[in-house]
C-alpha cells in the first residue's frame, strides 16, 4: 500500500473555518446560510466555498443558502468529528501544554487522555486536568489505553525515536508539530504542522498590499 | 481598497516545507534538485510542485532540475525571507513562549524583539532572551521600534482590544493565533492560523487509510 494522497487538502483545511462561522450564526438563531455570506467572512471566492461544502455531499437551495443544522452534520461527519478519539500527547513543553489547553480541541471530539514527558519533575502533575506521565512508559501504557493517534511536540532531535515507540503501541496517526519528516509504516499516518507556512503568508499578503499602495 | 485575495495560498503555504528540503540536499552537497524529488519527499503530484515554484519566477532545466542555489534564492526572495522583519509577539503565555523559542523562524528573517504581557510578574524577564513588557506600554513601545509586525497570542476575549491597540501603534501585518475574526482597517494584513486545520486533515487522513484497509 502506498500513501493515499489527500486531493482536496486545501478544502479540508478550510473546513473548520466553515465550520466556526456556520456555528456562531447558528447560535445567532439562522437557520439557512449562503456560501457567499462564508466566502465573505474569509475572503474567499463563492464558487471555492461552493466546491468545498461539496466535498461533504451536501447541496444548498437556491436563494437560501444551506440548512445550517445539516450543514453542521454533514461537515463533522465529513470531518468524523462527530465521535470522540482518544489522544496522547508526547512532549509536554511549552507547545505541548498550549495545544493541552486549546480548548477548540475538545469540541472537536479530540480527548487528551494522557501527556508524556521525560522530566521526572513532570510526573504526575497535571495540565489542564491531563496527568504528565513518564516518556519510558509510553508503549505499555498507549497500548493499554487502546489510543489510536498522538501528538509529537518533543524536541526535534528526539522526534524520530519517539515516532518509533509510537508506531509500536499501536499509534494510527501522529500529528507532528516538529520539523523532522518522519519514517513510518504506510498504515501510519502523519499530518505535519509546519508553522512557518502561516509566516509564508503572512509576508505574501504584506508584500501585495504595500505593492498596492506604491503601484 | 479591498482586502486582496491571495489566490495562491496553498502554493506559498508549501514553499517553506520545498525550502526546507532544499537546504537539506545542499548541505548533502546537491547543485541540482528536480521537482519529482520534491513531490516524493512531501507526497505530492510533481506538477504541482513545478506548479508552485514557477511562483517564485524560476524555471528548471531538463532532467536535471533546478539549481539549488538559485531555487532558494526564488524562494526566499518571493516570500520576502531574504531580509530580517522585527516584530512582537503579545501575550507571553505556554503557545507565545513556544513561539518565541521556535528556532526555524530566526532562519526566515523574523526577530522577535519584544514581547508584551499583562501579568506584572513576567514584567523584565526573557523568553529565549526575548524581554517581555507590560502590556499597556505596548502601542508607544511599537511605535518607537516602528514595529510592523505582531503575533498575537492573547486569550481570545482580548484579541480585538488588543488588535486595535496594534492597528493605532502602526501595525501592518498581525499573525494572530486566536480564534477571533479580528476586525481591522484595510491596510492591515491579519493571516489567521487554526489549529484545527491540521486535526481535520489528520482525521481524514486516518479515515482514507482505514476505509482503504477495510475496502
Amino acid at each position: 500500500m502506498t500513501k493515499p494522497k489527500i486531493a482536496a487538502a486545501p478544502s479540508i483545511r478550510r473546513l473548520p473555518s466553515y465550520l466556526h462561522i456556520i456555528k456562531q450564526l447558528q447560535r445567532e438563531g439562522d437557520d439557512y446560510i449562503s456560501g457567499t455570506v462564508i466566502a465573505q467572512e474569509l475572503n474567499l471566492e463563492p464558487i471555492q466555498v461552493r466546491k468545498d461544502v461539496a466535498l461533504t455531499g451536501i447541496t444548498g437551495k437556491p436563494k437560501k443558502g444551506y440548512p445550517i443544522s445539516a450543514l453542521i452534520t454533514a461537515i463533522e461527519r465529513f470531518l468524523c468529528w462527530n465521535s470522540i478519539k482518544d489522544a496522547v500527547l508526547v512532549g509536554a513543553g511549552n507547545l505541548g501544554t498550549a495545544l493541552i489547553g486549546h480548548r477548540e480541541f475538545q469540541i472537536h471530539g479530540l480527548n487528551i487522555v494522557a501527556a508524556f514527558d521525560r522530566n521526572p519533575q513532570k510526573y504526575g502533575t497535571a495540565i489542564h486536568g491531563v496527568t504528565v506521565l513518564p516518556a519510558d512508559t509510553m508503549e505499555i501504557q498507549i497500548r493499554s489505553f487502546g489510543v489510536k493517534i498522538a501528538i509529537l511536540t518533543v524536541p526535534s532531535p528526539s522526534a524520530q525515536e519517539t515516532a518509533d515507540v509510537l508506531v509500536r503501541a499501536g499509534i494510527e496517526g501522529i500529528w507532528n508539530f516538529t520539523n523532522v519528516k518522519l519514517k513510518v509504516p504506510d498504515n501510519v499516518v502523519v499530518q505535519k504542522e509546519d508553522l512557518s507556512s502561516g509566516y509564508a503568508m503572512l509576508c505574501v499578503a504584506m508584500n501585495v498590499v504595500r505593492e498596492g499602495r506604491n503601484g
